[in-house]
């Protein structure tokens, strides 16, 4: 049975249903639910699956005798890697192994940039009146909290299915030397689940920047995420850049925390090799080495690229439920009413939830007062502003299935109840 | 028998004595050696001490009910904090339990000073016209070569068996605001083996500074790692700067890098609650929180702290023997010639030798031709620059006993020959 798009509802019509949906919010209270979408987290089950890791390594030295338990080896063990390059289509010789948050590589990379400037910077980035950073919406969050703690100003351009929309951001970049640099997470982006194609990719690492140290943050968080068996190849970020002229453009990341451990796995730059000896070289003042044990542990637990691939099947298998209930539940629900649309993603952590302009908030209050935790509204967004008030990050990977059932079906219901809420009223 | 010194022979006896030592040195070269004595490492048999971490941790939850697989805790588990306190001296709620350098979490401290300020700063330094720090001479190279990078001046002050001179660093803070902080490594320095008493640490944390937000990096690396039976307590800085009303003045620092895996240890900040939480919200943009496996790893290995007292007996018992052969090496060709001065310390991981003014740099290079690698001349200072020429620092913990033993006949030699060829040739 179709149902009937609620902006086409009389007000009688509407009224009446906003009674049932009251009932139906009512009722949904009363559940006294604690669930919590708000973050993604993998699964205690996902853990599960690295739990191996725990009694290894069963040596101490890697391949070439290096005793791991002592200092030293300031760009990672060379097996670790190799298994980053072969996962990311890269050469091992770009690749820096670091520590346990790629997020704090990023954060190195942007500090300094603006303590000490890049190879190709005229002054460091400090110096310069104002700093600008494009950024795709909607996003991920930390990206953006990081640029406004570091006093970077944030210029926003539409994130599509294929990436960052090129036309916006080739008219930011190209006149304004202000504008320095752009993040993207480009394999099922950070919420929406894009991918960032191979020809947007070559437009952004082509395209001509009025800053010489234009720099793209390509954040490849999710490059092995699958969620089905259409294993997305990740555009050839460095490989593109280089041959348009532009190797220092992109910096890029990718860790371990959502395959083995969130916190506790192993993490990865890659870069030019002058922006890899400008990293080492920084890095050299403020680290001795990176923690090698827990790297030879990832490479005794893998053994190589193929073995993370394996592992990853693993996940999809635990996960990959949980994203068909996310959609079966606002489905079943809100498909007809024109209220609402949502992200089908093929890989990732997020489904990105776009609702009536001007009720997000209501939505994530709703679900607040029963007792399903949401991302706030907004926070895909700068300063957590986004201006229609409708996208809503749904993380559903931590939960339970079942819990992620009966969260979903509230959220639902609060989708639809903040939407006739507001029709009503207008 | 009581030698001659070698300042009192005649030109005749020193062109003697040459002739002798060059024939001694030709010996030492056709051995072919190849030793290190550069960095303090530990050796394979202290990292041995620690075996049973790579089959840690047995759960993966601590007592609180974390599960340590997955994300968060900025702060680190609260046991971690506590053994850290218990050894420290302080309260665990003073502690922040990171990753797995502590020199990292200096940097972090430097670079938000510089990018942000700290609760107590006017502006952030990096908009200060020069930033200068204090440090104590001789030192640890790391910590000047941090400095340097960061564009912050290095004033020198002396470092006595009691700590800086006090008396040198309160002339340097007292007038001058661009004077913003200082290092000390209080408890058996890096490298002269110095402890820091409580009355100099009271005077420190007390004395009048222009600078409103001055800090004291008191970098405790070494605050368990005794050599004797006389296990030296390190004084209260964050006690001594609270009752003086500069609670924010000192940041204390440690890890488990030479107790349990050098470089795959946990690390560790303390500092008044002010500090704590500034350096939590700054670092809430740059991580999602320390690998707590891996602490949770040393909480099961150690217990509590007095498993770590029990535990650091052991690397005693390894290393107390390499610094008698240093002692012994040196005293058995040096003493008598008034050529040389080296300290006997009771905890830490260096010998630090003074030899004739003006031949450090020869001594390191008569070693480095005969395969005995020593860290470079002046490297305990600013810049790399001894004013002396006379400082050298003897790391005898990596080697195996035989093998310090053998590096320090040789670098007896290369300090006795370098003095002679000085005194006859002037």
């Amino acid at each position: 049975m179709t149902k009937t798009a609620l902006t086409s509802l009389s007000a009688d019509q509407l009224a009446e249903r906003l009674t049932d949906l009251r009932a139906d919010y009512t009722w949904l209270k009363e559940q006294e639910l604690k669930l919590d979408l708000t973050r993604g987290k993998p699964g205690a089950d996902q853990l599960d699956l690295s739990e191996a890791l725990l009694r290894l390594p069963t040596g101490h030295s890697n391949r070439t005798g290096t005793d791991v338990r002592n200092y030293g080896g300031l760009e990672g063990l060379p097996e670790m890697r190799e298994i980053f390059a072969d996962l990311l289509g890269i050469d091992p010789g770009q690749v820096v192994a670091g520590g346990n948050s790629s997020l704090s590589m990023m954060y190195q990379v942007v500090t300094w940039m603006l303590l000490k400037g890049g190879p190709d910077s005229p002054r460091p980035w400090s110096q310069e009146e104002t700093v600008k950073f494009v950024c795709p919406v909607p996003g991920y969050d930390r990206h953006f909290t990081m640029l406004a703690e570091l006093g970077i100003e944030m210029v926003t351009v539409d994130m599509h299915a294929d990436g960052p929309d090129v036309a916006q951001v080739k008219a930011l970049v190209a006149d304004d030397p202000s504008v320095k640099g752009m993040w993207i997470v480009p394999t099922y982006a950070n919420p929406t689940g894009a991918v960032c194609s191979t020809e947007v990719a070559a437009e952004l690492m082509a395209m001509p920047t009025a800053a010489p140290d234009f720099r793209i943050l390509w954040d490849n968080a999710y490059a092995v995420h699958h969620l089905t068996d259409q294993e997305t190849k990740s555009a050839d970020a460095l490989g593109l850049a280089a041959v348009s002229g532009n190797p220092n453009r992109p910096i890029m990341f990718a860790s371990t925390s959502k395959i083995t451990f969130a916190g506790a796995g192993v993490a990865a730059l890659a870069a030019s090799a002058e922006n890899k000896a400008w990293y080492l070289q920084r890095l050299n003042f403020a680290a001795i080495g990176p923690d090698k044990v827990n790297q030879l542990r990832h490479v005794e637990f893998f053994g190589d690229a193929d073995g993370v691939r394996a592992h990853m099947q693993k996940h999809r298998a635990l996960i990959a439920p949980k994203f068909a209930a996310v959609d079966q539940a606002l489905s079943s629900r809100l498909t007809g009413l024109d209220i609402a649309t949502w992200s089908k993603p093929t890989g990732g952590y997020f489904v990105d939830l776009d609702v009536l302009d001007g009720t997000a908030s209501r939505v994530v209050e709703l679900a607040k007062e029963a007792g399903i935790a949401l991302t706030p509204a907004g926070s895909a967004f700068p300063h957590g502003n986004d201006p229609r008030d409708r996208n809503i990050r749904l993380a559903p990977t931590f939960p339970t299935l079942a819990e992620v059932e009966t969260a979903m079906a509230g959220v639902a219901v609060c989708v639809e109840l903040a939407a006739v809420e507001k029709l009503a009223s207008s």
